[in-house]
């Protein structure tokens, strides 16, 4: 059994991982942090893990909790992450770090949209943790920078395209539709149920931080610098992202010519799933697993083409990718822990 | 008092034309027709118009039913309307037709996007009843062409910068978001609670029929022709459409120049408000009134403006525009009716 | 013109004060307090009131407060109101307080379930503002202690059985169901979209501080002291309250019977609505509007009645209710301000 | 590996069936029927199920369909099941049935609710399929009757107490609230988005059919007749039931009793949970899992007992109990294919 650290347990990603981690074979969770709610068991934060985990929230001062366990997943805000990554490394422990410290090659781009880096020699080692693109590089990581999750849903979207050169990368428009839960569990007036429900809005249009991350990666794909426009907006549902990507087709290609791409690109990803022509995804098909759902449309009268991607923001888009990524970097089968079935309805 | 006649009243947009018709200070809803309820009390269909409304539904023939009122507001799907509205006009009386049967000037373009047009004489004279756009010639006419709900919050939205050369016209985008009501009040498995809630999904990517209506007003707009992507989605909310449109600059144009230019097209348009910088528009705020509310944002990093307009489906989208152009055409306060407070939470 | 207060606008009940108010044709809202938005707009706090209403949070002295209007609406906590309310009364204003600290007859009563009471000389004049079973004591009232929203509910709904001595006290229970916009705008985790939504708990068994006030009333109507059970929960909408009250029949009565109970003691009140037999309330049929929708069925397999009674808990059950109550203790048409249709879907 | 049968497939219970089963390490589905699908993958009808499980719909003959698999799920209307499963037993196969036909004992008591029944000799066999309760027999079972949703919250929320005389059986009151899931996946305008959400309701007010099955069971763990009221509610959410249960005390216990007779009575139940004190269930605790969470209050002011239990409807309310159920009368370990985790948020 590997010994697993949970840094940040009581936020909705810790109790995700919780849950993930609970039915994976070889892992235990050893330790699990909490400032808030140190000393308290987790299962009383999150009573739907009554039964299932009787770990006990801690505030366990660093020099110690580098020895408490092999792997560490830092489920913590920006910048508290760069203080406590490297103390794991150089106890010579992997990390799965979820927030978005290590996801930015360039320490002049992530200083623009956060703000100081203090661990920037990490950043060369630091692997971007999308699998299906990064899966070689992985497996032999230290560190793995686990995606955002607006990121995961656009860059598998665009990534069979981009690699393959078929669009004209200044026309990319990425629309994004985000449950709640991204948001976290902080107590704040905006993400109230009264607030929140049956209503729907955009936010941060043209300036969220994800910016700078899915452009990063998509300029890797397509070999060349780019600029998209990328606009969050908040759905009154718990979990799933789903992002409408619109791009101008270079190349003169059809619904035909662009499934066979997609279908060969990922041939080999058992969570990606693509839907049948004429159809697309939904987030509730995804709700709860690991799976990334796409749907493909060429759209004739305007030359360009139009993909919507499907994933549940806390799983593929945290802590099931993240426990994927793990799998990977402690050499286990890529899907343990992550064969439950989406729950619908 | 002028005797009002809804045809369709069982609908939600038969029930909505109710809510507010009954609280409009110089109409009386003379006749309700439904032939699936007839016989019925509306408040029998609709609980919550017990003690607000006594009218009972019926299932009249047309050659009865024209004499029975003075404006007819035909809220039946597209097809039934070309059938009926003839009759109407030909009586004498007004018309203010909620389906998409009179929308289209072209009658090839309707027959492509839909079926044969059976009252083709009648596309001429109908006005698209877009008051903020077309205030005067809806004031004379006798059909009114209420706009469908996407198009309002798309037109709406592009109106001032399309009128103004603003953007390039090949580079238009119309990403839009709506409630479960504008499904309709028809028993299909897709609109069942369990399918809807807690989820989202596009459908119809490049294939919707409002397409064909929105590029005609553009275009009108633009003073030229164009072609636009335009993709719906499905939210779990009852009411209320958000469109995120973005389009390419033309000229060189900085957020306060925008501002300027919305605040000038709208500044007397009572049913239009602006959010303040750095605010977007949120559904829940627009819920049970006719306002469009609309968030502007100039993005210099892609050279694009993004523009998000909300609105109530069933009221800007459908029954309270109606009414807002009843009251045109029939001389009163184009707000009569209309009064009302947004309902939040 | 009347001048109001609204002390404490930005909570949900003054959001909701200030929108009816806005359609009262003889009240102006003359201040609107706030320490937390102090200088700031209602309109930005709530962006559905922008274009309605141009009121600017203030945190106003008492000593000045008293003076800039002629009846107050005190929307803030208990124990707060106890402190500012004697001052208005002093100063003589009329006031509609819509906390729990005038509601209670009895001191030692309030001050067990709640904590001590500062202002106790006002509680013999304080007449609980229940208009349906008080309206002429309201009539002449300086102080009018608003009801609680879940108490409105209950005593409505059994009131008719109670004046006519037709069930056993002994055996009340009322089961009654929630929506979040009663936990109010405060940031606390329990309230979160993610928490409440596509969930339902129930809270304070048997121990919520409604009870005392539920008990005085209906033991005043059934001339008799008497202990219910009250088991409150939390529904994942934004407005309503629906109560299931059950209680054994002391007499044999039969459905007929009820019903024209029922209907003989209602039929001149415009705000209570009766469901047809075989049909029961539910809570979107009054959404947004001051009814109280109440279902009958006497259970002869188990001697027992059951009523389900339904409000909007933001209107009858707080802002709407206080704005009734201050038509009449102002001398106004008891249903200005509050004719709207309930918003359904 | 088993070979399992479920007999009308495209209900929401039979995609649960499906989503559990496949968890199952030792069954495979071998045949899954539903007319209405004919000829589609089961993944066509349920997307969340693609790349889960490849099974085609059947329209198969019964004649045939015995032979098709060793255990079968009839997850079909009440009427219809009494027609299919004596075939089954006819011809040697053992069956979960999920309609109420084999519920009730005492045909009379069956016809008095339902309609008449067709296959009487197989209700003395049939075993309710409580294993809590009725492990033993159900082990031994070829038809097991699994029990209703609404039944199961109740009788494991009432059985310690009934069991061990505590409660005046006269006073029994369930209070029941469920997901919109529970009444189907069939096209009616009741079930809608719009109509069910953001709303509640009651329903079937005193006079639902699953009164007499919970009478019926609660008798028999009480040893004398009893008669209750039971009201269900429609609760806008997906999945889950909570029931609120009221019963006077017949003895002096306080929580401390009652809390060590709860937790004696199920000290050896993987699927029951119980609350700590002053803690009360919520639906969203065990979405997607098996369990039953049960809150306890003795309220002294009133001498009654207050019993919270919540389950998932689909799961410990129908599939996942069923496959409880097989596992039993296959003899698997009980748990196999429900060790999932609730999903939350």
């Amino acid at each position: 059994m590997i010994r697993a650290g949970i840094v940040g347990a009581s936020g909705y990603t810790g109790g995700e991982l919780t849950r993930i981690l609970s039915l994976h074979p070889h892992v235990e969770i050893a330790v699990a942090t909490s400032r808030q709610y140190a000393g308290k068991k987790l299962s009383q934060v999150y009573p739907h893990l009554a039964g299932i985990s009787e770990i006990i929230c801690e505030n366990v001062d660093i020099g110690e909790l580098v020895d408490r366990a092999d792997v560490f997943f830092t489920a913590v805000p920006h910048r508290t992450a760069m203080d406590i990554v490297p103390h794991f490394l150089e106890a010579g422990k992997k990390v799965v770090d979820l927030s978005a410290d290590f996801r930015i090659d360039d320490a002049a781009v992530y200083e623009k949209w956060y703000q100081p880096h203090s661990a920037k020699k990490y950043l060369d080692e630091a692997v971007y943790g999308l699998p299906e693109l990064n899966r070689e590089r992985i497996s032999s990581a230290r560190l793995v920078a686990n995606p955002g999750c607006y990121p995961t849903s656009i860059i598998l979207a665009l990534a069979p395209l981009l690699k393959n050169g078929m669009v004209d990368t200044r026309t990319i428009i990425a629309d994004s539709k985000s449950g709640t839960s991204g948001a976290g569990r902080g107590a704040n007036v905006g993400a109230l149920f009264c607030e929140v429900t049956d209503g729907f809005r955009a936010y941060k249009v043209g300036s969220h931080r994800h910016t700078p991350e899915i452009e990063q990666e998509l300029a890797k794909l397509a070999d060349e610098d780019l600029t998209i426009s990328f606009t969050p907006h908040l759905l009154p549902i718990s979990r799933g992202i789903l992002s409408t990507v619109y791009a101008s087709l270079r190349k003169d290609i059809d619904q035909q010519d662009i499934r066979e791409l997609y279908q060969a690109f990922y041939k080999n990803e058992k969570f990606v799933r693509l839907c049948p022509d004429g159809s697309f995804p939904a987030t509730q098909y995804v709700r709860g697993s690991n799976y990334c759902d796409i749907g493909l449309k060429v759209d004739e009268r305007t030359g360009r083409v139009v993909l919507v991607s499907v994933i549940d923001n806390l799983v593929k888009g945290a802590a099931g990718q993240a426990v994927q990524n793990m799998n990977l970097i402690c050499g286990f089968d890529e899907e343990l822990g992550l064969e439950t079935v989406p729950l619908f309805p």
